[in-house]
């Protein structure tokens, strides 16, 4: 694609970069600023560039917060007892979103996944079992919330072997099978099945 | 949705408000780059800031340009006897990338649209007819190649009836017919019809 204008090749070339934005897309995202207000675009890239260099983690948890400890973990109304592993911040705001849990995360920064060379060295799991294992530790419950893709089980087989040995700690994970308005004959074999051994008694 | 962080909900607002990107997409966007170098933002930040600050616009076509005349009209080699209007800088990119085309441009920067208050003097159109019937103009052909839609159309008209009175001009627009490499059978009514109408007669 040639463009008439080096600035607008730079632009373009740059927005492509992002995930799942192929340089049509980007030309129009482009176009489309040049139409809009100047607002709109030095508040696009100023709200991008603050969020890059001055945004920090939660020194407990890893999540993303404004300040050291994220509200979540600085929330002493939640249940300190219980932590739920996550791969990814996406997770946490999806879990947040329920309303359903009412204690605190670690995010990992990722998963296990040798092809892509990234080893349990290069997550945050050493400070999850330091929370977890430290004298004083108050954690009673270990919920691994990992995506179940091959990467995720085996993050999720790591961490429980990891963890296993610590007394006092349970280990759960997510409960898998049909979606809540999904259809029977839709789903794959594998999750149905698990839906039928892991039934569900009903509260009368 | 919450946000763990001010930061984060700021970019990902400004992020969403591009067209086609939703707060999911931007969240996605988001945490891409918070992962990325910080110079994939700070570069893509830039980018987009130059662009829309340092950007000129053709004065002869209203096309993008890095200077006054744009490329295209700047180059003596092309044809200036011919003017290809279109509705966007997009499809001038479309057509040069064709490379069937040797003559200049004329950028309207929209169509005519009551629904959405655009009238003919929103557009450039003045510009064109002063390209057109200013004394020396060496205007021989304008073709009209706007999108067949129904505000497409209007504009079409409108500018052909401006245009239909100078003499020495020739007024056209671009062939309609089935695509290369289209299906007959899949071609809507109204395309089948023109294109057996408007049929070519073939080079023996």
């Amino acid at each position: 694609m040639e463009f008439p204008s080096k600035l607008i090749e730079n632009a373009v070339g740059e927005l492509a970069k992002l995930p799942g934005i192929g340089k049509k897309t980007a030309l129009r995202l482009a176009l489309h600023l040049l139409k809009a207000e100047t607002e709109t675009t030095s508040n696009l890239a100023e709200a991008l560039a603050k969020m890059r260099f001055d945004i920090t983690y939660c020194q407990t948890c890893h999540n993303i917060s404004d300040t050291e400890q994220c509200s979540i973990c600085a929330n002493k109304l939640r249940d300190h007892a219980t932590i739920c592993v996550v791969s990814d911040i996406r997770d946490v705001i999806a879990i947040e979103n329920t309303g359903q849990y009412q204690g605190t995360y670690h995010v990992l920064g990722g998963v296990i996944s040798p092809i892509e060379g990234i080893g349990p060295g290069d997550l945050h799991i050493d400070t999850l079992l330091e929370r977890v294992t430290s004298p004083g530790s108050e954690v009673q419950e270990v919920i691994l919330a990992i995506s179940p893709t091959m990467e995720g089980d085996t993050t999720a087989f790591y961490l429980s072997r990891k963890l296993r040995d610590q007394e006092g700690v349970n280990i759960s994970t997510i409960a898998r099978g049909i979606p809540v308005g999904g259809e029977l004959e839709y789903a794959d074999e594998i999750t149905l099945g698990r839906s039928i051994v892991e039934r569900q008694r009903q509260v009368r």
